[in-house]
């Protein structure tokens, strides 16, 4: 019996406190060797856009063995009124293999993203910030500042936004002042959004660095989720320079494919052992923030792991809520 | 929307001498250059069992972009009542991404193994074939003698199958008259199964060689498709020495998985070079058998190609028969 979850079952299932909990206890279950993520396959050639193929497997308590398929194809909205990324997720059994459950993949993509920056600014922001800065206000963007607004136990007062599409900007502030109640200021230019923010975050299609690294504040927390592939990126040397924790969410992944660390660690400025992994701070192996005024990087460029989690979750409640439609096949 | 397919829609939907022109055309495909496959990835701990993700894309007029998810869990059957092995295949839409089917793929999965066989048959065995000789008479067993039929373009007369399990080879003999109209004869040995045969298949679970090479008559054609593991094999060094056209379902593939090839390499009994894909001798670059007394090898380990072009023949086919069930998710 394989139970289908629509988007608007995901939806009515998930909220951001529990994915940010769950994406946690991902991030930690990886660093305690019980975990396993392979490198994604990407697919492109003959196909007009990119597929992902994400499989991952948690134990523990957890225990989740799942997949994601994911899709990003740019003509999409324009040819076929579609959107540009499209994902599903298939939850297996863990004790048979069975496939289980199979479920819409964009809001748990979404919303396990801005977990993940979440994660980071719980362990790697000030205690005391309430204000952050966003780099676009897209899909992603809004579930980024949820993500943060949950890391910081509901604290965050304030977000400034910027975007080149102003349409976009102005439904971001009517969303998300409705939704979590904080103020939202819409800004000019990008540097607007680095002074007077303790949380700044990127979420971009940017392949070039979005500020320079000088006009960072000291004691910022800067949380990258865009540009994945090596010779991409959101920050800029000066900004992972003056750093002092260069943090990822799976160090290996951002190896093979955060250009926002390649880069640096080509250029000298950085090398692959200044890189940790989040779960090395969640259980404690390495310490998060020690001042008020240091400098730390978080950069995620999505594994599977995350998924895996947030759709386990998803899977789990929808059994126990009855929600969602039982197929035999 | 989703067309989901049961197994008995699948059933309903595929033929045999269909799935082996699919597999055919993906075989040259890729050797066209025109279908991707990346290397499957694996997963077992912290498992019970193995799940192996196979995606994989095809050009030209199949335009198929695929993934099958398949696990084998041994414990399965006694412990759950369940099958060992578990598949289900993800029909992505090439031009949008968008996941359009999703199926069953256990019958895929043995089909398109038989179908590969067949190919293999049509050319590499004699053109006067009509006898086969077969190791195991499980399920991947019944479809690989369905394999051979339509390899031989339904001139197979009679079949001599070997079992440690008795009533198992009954079944098979049962099953196999009944639905090829052929004559099955159940023998004693592995040995047996190797005299006045055009054909032997291995599709066996044996992680050692079944038979002696010394003992394989001048112009047998051999296919092996159990044994994928680098360490395992169904057949021995004299075999692969004495073969003059060592074939593989993909090359590449058999050079990471195929004990049959690996270890005979290992031992310089051959080299890499002497091993083909057979997609190769499809196109014409390489000739097929050229002579009645030599002895060709097909090995495969099953590669996602054949999955994504039987998935893609099935899906095609449901909508234009208006089979299945569509679900908007």
């Amino acid at each position: 019996m394989v139970r289908i979850l629509t988007k608007e079952n995901v939806s009515q299932l998930l909220n951001m406190s529990d994915a940010l909990k769950y994406v946690e206890e991902a991030y930690k279950q990886l660093t305690l060797g019980n975990a396993f993520v392979p490198q994604r396959i990407a697919i492109t050639d003959p196909a007009p856009g990119l597929t992902l193929i994400m499989p991952g497997i948690i134990g523990g308590e957890m225990s989740a063995l799942a997949t994601k398929i994911v899709s990003v194809y740019k003509q999409n909205p324009e040819k076929y009124n579609m959107p540009t990324v499209l994902a599903k997720i298939m939850i297996q059994d863990i004790n048979t293999g069975d496939i289980v459950g199979i479920m819409d993949g964009s809001l748990i993509t979404a919303m396990r993203t801005g977990a993940a920056t979440g994660v980071s600014v719980k362990y790697l922001a000030r205690k005391n910030s309430t204000t952050m800065g966003i780099y676009s206000a897209g899909v992603q963007a809004r579930k980024q500042v949820a993500g943060v607004y949950y890391g910081l136990n509901q604290k965050l007062e304030k977000c400034k936004v910027f975007d080149f599409k102003k349409d976009i900007a102005e439904a971001f502030k009517i969303e998300i002042e409705k939704e979590l109640g904080i103020e939202v200021e819409i800004v000019e230019s990008g540097d607007d959004l680095l002074s007077n923010t303790d949380i700044i975050v990127a979420a971009t299609t940017s392949t070039t660095p979005l500020f320079s690294g000088e006009k960072v504040p000291e004691g910022t927390h800067i949380s990258s989720i865009g540009a994945h592939a090596a010779d991409v990126r959101e920050l800029d040397s000066t900004t992972i320079k003056r750093a002092s924790l260069l943090v990822a969410g799976l160090k290996e992944a951002c190896l093979a494919e955060a250009g926002d660390y390649i880069i640096p660690i080509g250029e000298g400025i950085i090398s692959e052992k200044d890189i940790i992994s989040i779960g090395n701070i969640i259980t404690g192996d390495v310490s998060g923030r020690t001042s008020e005024s240091e400098i730390t990087v978080f950069k995620s460029v999505g594994i599977s792991a995350q998924d895996v989690a947030v759709g386990k979750l998803v899977y789990d409640r929808a059994l126990k809520e009855g929600i969602g439609q039982d197929i035999d096949f």
